[in-house]
């Protein structure tokens, strides 16, 4: 049988096809069954990382999002915690669509126990706060931290610890992780050895959630 | 690094070696990089299949999550769609419990679209309509199956097919799968040949579930 072919979205701008292919190139590492596609959004080289670059990108996303189901792709991945324009692509697409945030969020339900949410932006994405509902205990920033840069300094991974140990203490048994970023950086496998509790990484997440829904 | 231990639970007592394994080595098929040791519960030959054998079940599938937790498993999965015990042994083991239905219906919930309900018994379990919530539109059992050894019987793939087919006219865009058993006889391929919408296989979405939250 042929590969399943997706697409994936980056949701900053980068003439860099190494950076640009970075989240595809783990989804296909996880399951080689795939052969993703990535694509990036124009004219956002800082990416989303605000309400304002957030509702700039989200028309970006979705026009990307139909031009990758015309192009035959089986489904389309938005590789971005905050689910830009998922809500409208799913609507307006046939193939499925599948965010980062509400692919973490879903596994992390799975559960059915507290969870603490570990971002680079104060706001819980929506999708992330509607799917676990009354089991989102807390969530916290790295101090310090504002780029996944940051957290690849030690300092910025004593933050991130930090953070994690804050969630446990406030009752998670599970964490989110809601930055795509933190996938690359190898933030889960840090946070696991320290604090010994399920650290969704959105990555794997929307890598396994893909699996499962083509079949 | 070596293999993850997980102990799978089949809620049906059998002496057949073969039968006991058929989810777990699926589960490993699916994902070589864990170690599935497949356990059954006692004294149910004929399994779960009304209320009644349900609240029989749940205490033995709590004693055996807490025995394979002691015997060094670092998570439990309960390979049933009825998540028999699944709360309570959530709530009493420190390590992952993952059961079936909760895991299929996660993966569906991701899509953000209608979603149907395909099982064996009338009833669509608890954990299934709570995640789904009004994205359950539906709900079918293929009329005259009573097991799936009947759905291996051209008559009962027929009825399948038309209780897919219900659904759809009802406006699922997407199919879970309420029954273990129906991933056995591969009923995922069937009905996506037929339907062309995803259909949620409850033994691979347990699966996934597995690997995302161990990572």
């Amino acid at each position: 049988m042929g590969k399943r072919r997706i697409g994936l979205i980056r949701v900053l701008t980068t003439p860099d096809t190494k950076l640009l292919n970075l989240h595809g190139e783990l989804v296909m590492k996880y399951f080689p069954s795939f052969e993703v596609v990535s694509q990036c959004i124009p004219d956002q080289p800082e990416g989303i990382h605000d309400e304002r670059t957030e509702k700039i990108a989200a028309p970006k996303v979705l026009a990307l999002a139909e031009t990758m189901e015309l192009s035959g792709m089986e489904a389309v991945i938005v590789s971005c915690a905050g689910d830009p324009a998922v809500h409208e692509a799913s609507c307006r697409l046939r193939i499925p669509v599948i965010g980062a945030g509400r692919s973490a969020a879903s596994a992390a339900r799975i559960l059915g126990q507290p969870v603490g949410v570990l971002g680079l932006t104060r706001n819980v994405p929506e999708a992330i706060v509607r799917i676990l509902q009354d089991l989102l205990v807390a969530d916290a920033v790295p101090e310090g931290v504002e780029s996944t840069l940051d957290l690849m300094k030690p300092e910025g991974i004593e933050a991130m610890l930090s953070a994690g140990e804050f969630l446990v203490k406030k009752g998670a048994k599970a964490i989110v992780l809601a930055c795509t970023g933190m996938s690359t950086i190898g933030a889960e496998g840090i946070l696991r050895e320290k604090l010994s509790i399920p650290i969704i990484d959105p990555v794997k997440a929307q890598s396994a959630a893909a699996w499962t829904i083509l079949g």
